[in-house]
Protein backbone atom coordinates (compact mmCIF):
# COMPACT_ATOMS: atom_id res chain seq x y z
CA UNK A 1 0.00 0.00 0.00
CA UNK A 2 3.06 2.72 0.35
CA UNK A 3 3.08 3.60 -3.05
CA UNK A 4 -0.13 4.27 -3.27
CA UNK A 5 -0.39 5.67 -0.17
CA UNK A 6 2.05 8.28 -0.56
CA UNK A 7 0.07 10.58 -3.28
CA UNK A 8 -3.05 10.69 -0.62
CA UNK A 9 -3.58 14.00 0.64
CA UNK A 10 -5.32 14.88 3.65
CA UNK A 11 -8.49 14.91 2.05
CA UNK A 12 -7.99 11.15 1.05
CA UNK A 13 -11.09 9.02 1.98
CA UNK A 14 -8.63 6.01 2.62
CA UNK A 15 -6.46 7.96 4.74
CA UNK A 16 -9.52 8.92 6.94
CA UNK A 17 -10.22 5.21 7.44
CA UNK A 18 -6.70 4.24 8.38
CA UNK A 19 -6.49 7.45 10.47
CA UNK A 20 -9.08 6.18 12.43
CA UNK A 21 -8.65 2.75 12.38
CA UNK A 22 -4.81 3.82 13.96
CA UNK A 23 -7.04 5.97 16.91
CA UNK A 24 -8.48 2.62 17.91
CA UNK A 25 -5.69 0.78 18.14
CA UNK A 26 -4.40 2.97 20.24
CA UNK A 27 -7.32 3.16 22.38
CA UNK A 28 -7.26 -0.43 22.55
CA UNK A 29 -3.31 -0.34 23.85
CA UNK A 30 -3.90 2.41 26.45
CA UNK A 31 -7.35 1.30 27.97
CA UNK A 32 -6.25 -2.27 29.77
CA UNK A 33 -9.31 -2.31 31.89
CA UNK A 34 -12.42 -1.15 29.84
CA UNK A 35 -14.66 -2.20 32.65
CA UNK A 36 -13.39 1.09 34.75
CA UNK A 37 -15.82 2.42 31.53
CA UNK A 38 -18.62 1.07 32.76
CA UNK A 39 -21.20 3.45 34.59
CA UNK A 40 -19.91 6.21 33.17
CA UNK A 41 -22.25 8.53 31.60
CA UNK A 42 -21.02 9.37 27.78
CA UNK A 43 -22.70 12.48 27.84
CA UNK A 44 -19.09 14.27 27.52
CA UNK A 45 -18.41 12.80 24.22
CA UNK A 46 -21.49 12.26 22.38
CA UNK A 47 -24.45 14.21 21.82
CA UNK A 48 -26.95 12.76 24.36
CA UNK A 49 -30.04 14.74 23.38
CA UNK A 50 -29.55 13.97 19.94
CA UNK A 51 -28.77 10.57 19.95
CA UNK A 52 -30.37 8.47 22.95
CA UNK A 53 -28.95 5.15 21.48
CA UNK A 54 -25.12 5.93 22.09
CA UNK A 55 -25.73 7.72 25.58
CA UNK A 56 -25.59 4.56 27.55
CA UNK A 57 -21.70 4.49 29.42
CA UNK A 58 -18.49 5.18 28.12
CA UNK A 59 -17.69 1.21 28.04
CA UNK A 60 -20.66 0.53 25.47
CA UNK A 61 -19.21 3.79 23.41
CA UNK A 62 -15.76 1.87 23.81
CA UNK A 63 -17.48 -1.33 22.29
CA UNK A 64 -19.20 0.42 19.63
CA UNK A 65 -15.79 2.26 18.28
CA UNK A 66 -14.18 -1.31 18.27
CA UNK A 67 -16.95 -2.72 16.05
CA UNK A 68 -16.91 0.18 13.27
CA UNK A 69 -13.22 -0.05 13.28
CA UNK A 70 -13.98 -3.98 12.40
CA UNK A 71 -16.38 -2.42 10.07
CA UNK A 72 -13.63 -0.44 8.54
CA UNK A 73 -10.96 -2.99 8.43
CA UNK A 74 -13.24 -5.74 6.84
CA UNK A 75 -14.32 -3.44 4.22
CA UNK A 76 -17.47 -5.64 4.32
CA UNK A 77 -21.03 -3.11 4.40
CA UNK A 78 -23.34 -4.39 6.19
CA UNK A 79 -26.54 -4.79 4.41
CA UNK A 80 -28.38 -6.00 7.01
CA UNK A 81 -27.61 -4.44 10.85
CA UNK A 82 -29.35 -3.82 13.52
CA UNK A 83 -29.24 -0.04 13.57
CA UNK A 84 -31.42 -0.64 10.40
CA UNK A 85 -34.36 1.47 11.88
CA UNK A 86 -32.34 4.78 12.24
CA UNK A 87 -30.67 4.44 8.65
CA UNK A 88 -34.35 3.97 7.43
CA UNK A 89 -35.26 6.88 8.69
CA UNK A 90 -32.01 8.60 7.07
CA UNK A 91 -33.16 7.30 3.99
CA UNK A 92 -36.46 8.60 4.20
CA UNK A 93 -35.68 11.78 4.05
CA UNK A 94 -33.58 11.74 1.41
CA UNK A 95 -35.82 9.88 -0.79
CA UNK A 96 -37.12 12.52 -2.87
CA UNK A 97 -33.31 13.13 -3.86
CA UNK A 98 -31.91 9.27 -3.72
CA UNK A 99 -32.39 8.99 -7.31
CA UNK A 100 -31.22 12.59 -8.28
CA UNK A 101 -28.06 12.47 -9.13
CA UNK A 102 -25.75 9.61 -8.98
CA UNK A 103 -23.10 12.24 -9.25
CA UNK A 104 -24.40 14.70 -6.51
CA UNK A 105 -24.50 11.56 -4.41
CA UNK A 106 -21.06 9.81 -4.80
CA UNK A 107 -20.02 13.05 -3.89
CA UNK A 108 -22.53 12.96 -0.81
CA UNK A 109 -21.69 9.85 0.35
CA UNK A 110 -17.57 10.55 -0.03
CA UNK A 111 -17.96 13.56 1.63
CA UNK A 112 -20.44 12.51 4.70
CA UNK A 113 -18.18 8.90 5.15
CA UNK A 114 -15.14 11.05 5.22
CA UNK A 115 -16.98 13.61 7.63
CA UNK A 116 -17.81 10.98 9.65
CA UNK A 117 -14.63 9.37 10.00
CA UNK A 118 -12.95 12.42 11.15
CA UNK A 119 -15.77 12.50 13.87
CA UNK A 120 -15.07 9.13 15.20
CA UNK A 121 -11.19 9.56 15.13
CA UNK A 122 -11.92 12.61 17.67
CA UNK A 123 -14.22 10.36 20.08
CA UNK A 124 -12.22 7.47 20.05
CA UNK A 125 -9.48 10.27 21.03
CA UNK A 126 -11.65 11.80 23.48
CA UNK A 127 -12.26 8.02 25.10
CA UNK A 128 -8.70 7.00 25.45
CA UNK A 129 -7.63 10.56 27.11
CA UNK A 130 -10.76 10.12 29.07
CA UNK A 131 -9.49 6.71 30.15
CA UNK A 132 -6.15 8.41 31.20
CA UNK A 133 -7.85 10.85 33.61
CA UNK A 134 -9.97 8.24 35.17
CA UNK A 135 -6.89 6.50 36.18
CA UNK A 136 -4.70 9.36 36.78
CA UNK A 137 -2.27 9.15 33.97
CA UNK A 138 -1.34 12.76 33.08
CA UNK A 139 -1.34 13.27 28.69
CA UNK B 1 -3.83 -5.48 -2.52
CA UNK B 2 -4.30 -8.87 -3.36
CA UNK B 3 -4.00 -10.87 0.30
CA UNK B 4 -6.01 -8.39 1.51
CA UNK B 5 -8.66 -8.49 -1.42
CA UNK B 6 -9.07 -12.55 -0.83
CA UNK B 7 -10.75 -12.34 1.79
CA UNK B 8 -13.75 -8.87 0.24
CA UNK B 9 -17.03 -10.40 -0.53
CA UNK B 10 -19.26 -9.27 -2.48
CA UNK B 11 -20.67 -6.49 0.00
CA UNK B 12 -17.35 -5.19 0.36
CA UNK B 13 -16.44 -0.94 -0.54
CA UNK B 14 -13.61 -1.36 -1.64
CA UNK B 15 -14.71 -4.24 -4.37
CA UNK B 16 -17.45 -2.29 -5.22
CA UNK B 17 -14.79 1.16 -5.65
CA UNK B 18 -12.45 -1.02 -8.05
CA UNK B 19 -15.44 -2.95 -9.68
CA UNK B 20 -16.36 0.64 -11.05
CA UNK B 21 -12.69 1.41 -12.00
CA UNK B 22 -12.36 -1.54 -14.23
CA UNK B 23 -16.23 -0.99 -15.58
CA UNK B 24 -14.49 2.35 -16.64
CA UNK B 25 -11.20 1.61 -18.08
CA UNK B 26 -13.20 -1.12 -20.28
CA UNK B 27 -15.30 1.69 -21.39
CA UNK B 28 -12.12 3.68 -21.94
CA UNK B 29 -10.99 1.03 -24.17
CA UNK B 30 -14.22 0.02 -26.28
CA UNK B 31 -15.30 3.83 -27.05
CA UNK B 32 -12.43 4.58 -29.18
CA UNK B 33 -14.48 7.61 -30.74
CA UNK B 34 -16.37 9.66 -27.56
CA UNK B 35 -17.25 12.50 -30.05
CA UNK B 36 -20.24 9.82 -31.73
CA UNK B 37 -21.89 10.20 -28.27
CA UNK B 38 -22.39 13.59 -28.48
CA UNK B 39 -25.82 15.04 -28.88
CA UNK B 40 -27.34 11.82 -28.46
CA UNK B 41 -30.00 11.92 -25.42
CA UNK B 42 -29.21 10.36 -21.95
CA UNK B 43 -32.82 9.98 -20.99
CA UNK B 44 -32.40 6.15 -21.00
CA UNK B 45 -28.95 6.14 -18.86
CA UNK B 46 -30.34 8.47 -16.53
CA UNK B 47 -33.76 9.54 -14.38
CA UNK B 48 -34.11 12.40 -16.75
CA UNK B 49 -36.56 14.31 -14.85
CA UNK B 50 -35.07 13.84 -10.86
CA UNK B 51 -31.90 15.08 -12.76
CA UNK B 52 -31.92 17.74 -15.14
CA UNK B 53 -28.34 18.76 -14.98
CA UNK B 54 -26.74 14.77 -16.25
CA UNK B 55 -28.88 15.09 -19.03
CA UNK B 56 -27.05 16.64 -21.52
CA UNK B 57 -25.91 13.98 -23.52
CA UNK B 58 -24.28 10.92 -23.60
CA UNK B 59 -21.16 12.38 -23.75
CA UNK B 60 -21.05 14.53 -20.75
CA UNK B 61 -22.36 11.17 -19.30
CA UNK B 62 -18.87 9.90 -20.50
CA UNK B 63 -16.99 12.64 -19.19
CA UNK B 64 -18.49 12.71 -15.75
CA UNK B 65 -18.37 8.83 -15.37
CA UNK B 66 -14.44 9.52 -16.26
CA UNK B 67 -14.34 12.08 -13.70
CA UNK B 68 -16.12 10.17 -11.05
CA UNK B 69 -13.40 7.10 -12.06
CA UNK B 70 -10.33 9.67 -11.27
CA UNK B 71 -11.71 10.90 -7.94
CA UNK B 72 -12.13 6.83 -6.96
CA UNK B 73 -8.45 6.39 -7.72
CA UNK B 74 -6.98 9.20 -6.20
CA UNK B 75 -8.95 8.75 -2.97
CA UNK B 76 -9.32 12.26 -2.99
CA UNK B 77 -12.22 13.93 -1.34
CA UNK B 78 -13.39 17.23 -3.22
CA UNK B 79 -14.75 19.04 -0.20
CA UNK B 80 -15.60 22.45 -2.66
CA UNK B 81 -16.75 21.01 -5.95
CA UNK B 82 -18.82 22.30 -8.77
CA UNK B 83 -21.66 20.44 -7.43
CA UNK B 84 -21.87 21.56 -4.08
CA UNK B 85 -25.28 23.36 -4.59
CA UNK B 86 -27.08 20.02 -4.70
CA UNK B 87 -24.49 18.37 -2.25
CA UNK B 88 -25.93 21.37 -0.72
CA UNK B 89 -29.56 20.37 -0.67
CA UNK B 90 -28.86 16.88 0.43
CA UNK B 91 -27.41 17.98 3.81
CA UNK B 92 -30.43 20.54 4.23
CA UNK B 93 -32.55 17.67 4.29
CA UNK B 94 -30.34 15.70 6.60
CA UNK B 95 -29.88 18.47 9.31
CA UNK B 96 -32.09 17.38 11.69
CA UNK B 97 -30.17 13.87 11.89
CA UNK B 98 -26.70 15.17 10.91
CA UNK B 99 -25.68 15.31 14.59
CA UNK B 100 -27.84 12.17 15.54
CA UNK B 101 -25.55 9.23 15.98
CA UNK B 102 -22.35 8.63 14.68
CA UNK B 103 -22.79 5.00 13.79
CA UNK B 104 -25.48 4.92 11.92
CA UNK B 105 -24.18 8.00 10.18
CA UNK B 106 -20.57 5.62 9.11
CA UNK B 107 -22.97 3.21 8.48
CA UNK B 108 -25.59 5.34 6.32
CA UNK B 109 -22.48 6.77 4.25
CA UNK B 110 -21.00 3.43 3.86
CA UNK B 111 -24.09 1.79 2.48
CA UNK B 112 -25.09 4.96 0.43
CA UNK B 113 -21.46 4.47 -1.35
CA UNK B 114 -21.60 1.38 -1.02
CA UNK B 115 -25.14 1.78 -3.72
CA UNK B 116 -23.96 4.33 -5.68
CA UNK B 117 -21.41 2.83 -6.61
CA UNK B 118 -23.16 -0.23 -7.96
CA UNK B 119 -25.05 2.49 -9.81
CA UNK B 120 -22.88 4.15 -11.35
CA UNK B 121 -20.97 0.93 -12.40
CA UNK B 122 -24.28 -0.26 -14.47
CA UNK B 123 -24.44 3.17 -16.51
CA UNK B 124 -21.04 2.68 -17.37
CA UNK B 125 -21.50 -0.68 -18.76
CA UNK B 126 -24.66 0.80 -20.49
CA UNK B 127 -23.32 3.47 -22.01
CA UNK B 128 -20.49 1.13 -23.03
CA UNK B 129 -23.35 -1.56 -24.92
CA UNK B 130 -24.90 1.80 -26.36
CA UNK B 131 -21.68 3.03 -28.04
CA UNK B 132 -21.52 -1.06 -29.19
CA UNK B 133 -25.12 -0.82 -30.45
CA UNK B 134 -24.27 3.11 -32.11
CA UNK B 135 -21.42 1.59 -34.29
CA UNK B 136 -22.82 -1.72 -35.05
CA UNK B 137 -21.07 -4.11 -32.38
CA UNK B 138 -23.04 -6.85 -31.19
CA UNK B 139 -22.57 -7.69 -27.60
Amino acid sequence: MQPAEARFNKNSLLLALRRYSLAVSDMEQTILLPSLLRDLPSDELWDCEAAEETCTDLYDNYLMLKAIRNTVESGHVPLDDHKAKNSTALNKSLEPLLDADPEVLFRFHLKGLFSVMGDLTKKTQSLTEKYMDIIGVAN
